[in-house]
């Protein structure tokens, strides 16, 4: 420190007249090698973020920007240049995966740590299925290519092989590295990682916007072919024929397999934003362990009703996928009924998350409030991703509220979202709590695992421990029992109260009920949620029909709010879905 | 604890054939008794944070979609109809103003903890500057209401005078109790402070709102002058004349006065939702302290620089206003030369950033790394209110690229548009490297103050202290040193050398004139920012004008952009505005 300030001196006199010339070029010489020091070795970590941060949002931007561009179709950017600029960023990725790879093999260090709560392996398993599909969908593409090699560009041959090669290694990546917590050549990795967020995130994004426009197209086909408006295809059909006869049969299941692919990208990406808040993070050896998993306990209701929930639910997408194609009244008892299944779902869902919250309510167990920024991830993800259908459902019931004409399902599409509404703030709370609640077993035993893996887990400690030191005393005493501090002291009370106590009977029985009930509410919800990711996954979006939002707001503010708020909702879903599974285990 | 689980056994069991009728009517009794304390008394704090920002947003989005509905100008919602939402949200507000300043008087307990970093006097007093140019909006709007009272809503009438009235009360409570850390009747005050960040920041959405549509009328107004376009205007002038003479006066003086409206809805949230999260807060008094403002030092460049930058910016705007409307030549002239003037400044502000970063590389001085939530907030909207214009200078850049018509201004577009995403980065990175490193001052004196207060102010201990035990004794002496626990032991060793070095005087010289350095260059920066913030608010905005833009994306996407951006990056500025200022104080 004492050098360097001379060296600072140094170079903010360096053109003072007392300086002689050599000891210029020296002090030059210093300040070049201590800046090059700096700026490679002590670059500050905070700095680092923000740089990476801001690295990985332009790439993102680069790729929204060219795709806005795409859908105006104008004559200068076309499809190819997109998954041209995807490609490469593709390639960089599997470049980066491989340095990586190479370098942790060289390295060899003993046991590189690692965070084990970061991508749990039902996590990594489902990743996998997806992957799978992914794979199909990439032979798919590469088949459709093949039939019409002689009229398209290369470029739409590259890029599937390119996204399996891609695939497979980032699967690989997730099985084997998800977990590390980078500790050396810190900018390298940081970079690396935040690159590979940020092409997931782009993937995802080309994968909604194809997505919606095939939707959309089909859309209005459907309406031309029931004579409501006049659609001329705006995409160019290919001007030649397909040179094999499998083309068809490519081209139209590749839509089905379009939402596998979307949350694949999407929950890759969030897996990596884990592992790139872990770099440089030290670990809390004493929270960094797993589980044990819970008792099984009888689950009756919940599966029945579940699974209830799921038949219903594929019964309407069929009848619905079946009838809205025939004519106009079909069409009219198809969304009719669609709602009508909805106001059911929605209520029951209600009210499962309601009770979870009563029963909550009745139990008083102490909230478990110390610092876990995946569980703060976790929560606000849910907070966000539900914004875009509130917005939606507020715009209709604005629209259904306000407007002229009345189709017959207008009444039931306003209580449906309504009800939605409703919904998703209760069962947002019924996680929120359920993630934030102390872990209920083995209390008064000396092994509580306090914390527990949230579904993107940065979990425990990311502060690191309070200026390093943590009075373990206090701490293992307090740890299945610590409340706000200073906030409510009663609840202190009661809780040391509770932790003394000999685990009797009444005790024991109770939390069994509660949890039972608990449970099955969980695997309720779960299932439903499943259940509502399918329809919208597979093509059940009424809301794009809807006449009065249509009047009320104009086509294109409509399909814009929808085109935001079904991307948004599905991955909701599928959020929440993990997260019930988390709740699932904890309860 | 005991009773309580026993209650939940009588609920349960409480149709089981064993049990009397008079215990289960009892049981009955007790279990809503019960049920009521724990939903009133011990709701859990995480509980109510997520339900009230449940709430709040939900308020925001039914205002959006008003919005929405308002924008496609359908025959159902009329501004009426939202000036009346907005004007019962502001009621609402007032009332629970008015209840919590009386229960505040009536409690009357010695002294309410406050939080000393929340809402510092300079940005108190810059509110209410803003909130004085609000009133005389008001003041335009009523008379502007007189004038026509006899053909338009008496709505227009109403919504001035609450708004005025609002602004009133609400300066006052800022000045009052922004500072106060809630403790008692939590949920009541949180849905209150919820309720008043959200109804601001629906004012925001409705300013920006007005003013891009007046903006935009403007310029369809002047592309059909300068025979472009065929523009009827969409909105129907009054159908009745002006009862006074000054009408015309009243409306074209409203629109200079917007910027400061909406400057003032945006903070007056920021500041609101720093008060939501202080609820339920213990604070550290050890952090809980006003640093002593610290020493002048010689200012001569950067100020003078600085006046430069706003000096040339006035005269741009002047002569582009005038310019713009003449014909298409001048017109393209004014762009060329705001195009020309945004490459200079942005180029004046990388390299005075980057001055900033080298210097703070050379210095090597410690990052202060502890948990800090009101400076992520800080940063985390710097970096999220970027987005905006990256996104716009990333359309440019690709629209500049590929297309095909060439206006004289194209390179220069180019230039500015890449510097500008260059200048927010490094910007970015400016103030967040400054806000997280530690103070300079008082280095080795015992009373360090640590941390720094941030813009918006949640300051040091949001997290309560580690399991309510912190180590005085090994705290204060590693206050001013902490480094990352465990990261970088070498940091340690060299900070604490550095704390033990007796202050002489070739360190005292050094940091010296590196914080001479670093203060003008912060006031040329915070001189530059309001410079860009004048431009946009006041209607220097060629972007709308942008030939390849629109052709490349099409003129309803590129304009959505543009209403996106301009608004974000005017909040970009003003926050970095207040950053620096902080920045300037701290250096």
């Amino acid at each position: 420190m004492v050098e360097h300030s001379g060296l600072d001196i140094m170079f903010l006199n360096k053109y003072s007249p007392g300086s002689s010339s050599t000891s210029s070029t020296e002090a030059e010489n210093k300040f070049f090698s201590k800046l090059k020091m700096s700026l490679i070795k002590k670059y500050p970590q905070k700095n680092a973020e923000t740089l990476s941060a801001q690295y990985g949002t332009n790439l993102l931007l680069v790729g929204v920007s060219l795709m806005l561009a795409l859908a105006q179709r104008g004559p200068a950017v076309k499809e190819e240049h997109l998954l041209t600029f995807i490609t490469v960023l593709m390639l960089v990725q599997l470049v980066w995966m491989l340095c990586y790879m190479i370098r942790r093999e060289r390295e060899r260090s003993p046991v590189p740590e690692r965070d084990a709560h970061a991508g749990t392996r039902w996590i990594r398993g489902g990743l996998t299925m997806l992957a799978l599909l992914s794979l199909i969908m990439d032979a798919f593409r590469i088949g459709h290519f093949v039939g019409y090699h002689s009229c398209v560009s290369a470029v739409l041959g590259v890029y599937p092989i390119i996204h399996a090669l891609h695939t497979i290694s980032q699967v690989h990546f997730l099985w084997f590295h998800i977990k590390d917590v980078i500790k050396k050549y810190e900018t390298f990795e940081r970079f690396g990682v935040i690159h590979a967020v940020f092409t997931n995130l782009l993937l995802w994004c080309n994968g909604v916007m194809s997505e919606a426009e095939h939707f959309l197209n089909n859309q209005r086909r459907r309406l031309t072919a029931l004579g409501y408006t006049n659609y001329t295809p705006a995409e160019p059909e290919h001007n030649c024929n397909c040179s094999t006869s499998m083309c068809s049969m490519f081209t139209s299941s590749l839509y089905y397999l379009y939402p596998f692919n979307i949350e694949y990208h999407i929950f890759v990406s969030a897996m990596l934003f884990v592992m790139w808040k872990n770099i440089g993070r030290t670990l809390d050896h004493h929270n960094n362990r797993k589980r044990p998993s819970t008792r099984t306990s009888i689950l009756l209701l919940g599966p029945i009703l579940g699974l209830l929930a799921l038949a219903s639910s594929i019964t309407v997408l069929v009848v619905y996928l079946i009838h809205v194609e025939k004519s106009s009244q079909t069409r009219e008892a198809a969304v009719s009924m669609f709602y009508c299944y909805g106001v059911v779902m929605m209520a029951c869902m209600c009210g499962a998350s309601g009770t979870g919250l009563l029963i909550y309510r009745l139990e008083d167990w102490p909230m478990d409030t110390g610092k876990n920024p995946s569980r703060q991830l976790d929560s606000e993800l849910l907070m966000g991703s539900s914004l875009g259908s509130w917005l939606m459902s507020w715009c209709s019931v604005l629209a259904v509220g306000a407007s002229q004409s009345s189709p017959s399902y207008r009444w039931t599409c306003l209580a449906y979202s309504l009800l939605l509404i409703l919904e998703k703030c209760v069962q947002n709370l019924f996680i929120v709590e359920s993630l934030y609640r102390r872990c209920r077993e083995h209390v008064g035993s000396e092994d509580c695992p306090g914390m527990v893996p949230e579904i993107f887990s940065v979990t425990g400690s990311m502060v690191p421990p309070y200026d390093g030191i943590v009075n373990r005393a206090y701490e293992t005493q307090d740890k299945c029992c610590a409340s706000m501090e200073g906030e409510q002291p009663k609840k202190r009370q009661v809780c040391s109260r509770n932790n003394s106590l000999p685990v009797g009977k009444s005790l024991n029985v109770t939390p069994g009920r509660n949890r039972q009930i608990l449970k099955n509410i969980t695997i309720f919800l779960f299932m439903c949620n499943i259940s509502l990711w399918l329809l919208p996954a597979f093509g059940c979006r009424p809301q794009y029909d809807n006449l009065p939002e249509q009047e009320m707001f104009g086509f294109s503010v409509w399909s814009t709010v929808l085109n935001v708020a079904i991307p948004l909702n599905l991955f909701y879903r599928m959020h929440s879905v993990a997260s019930l599974f988390e709740v699932f285990r904890k309860v």
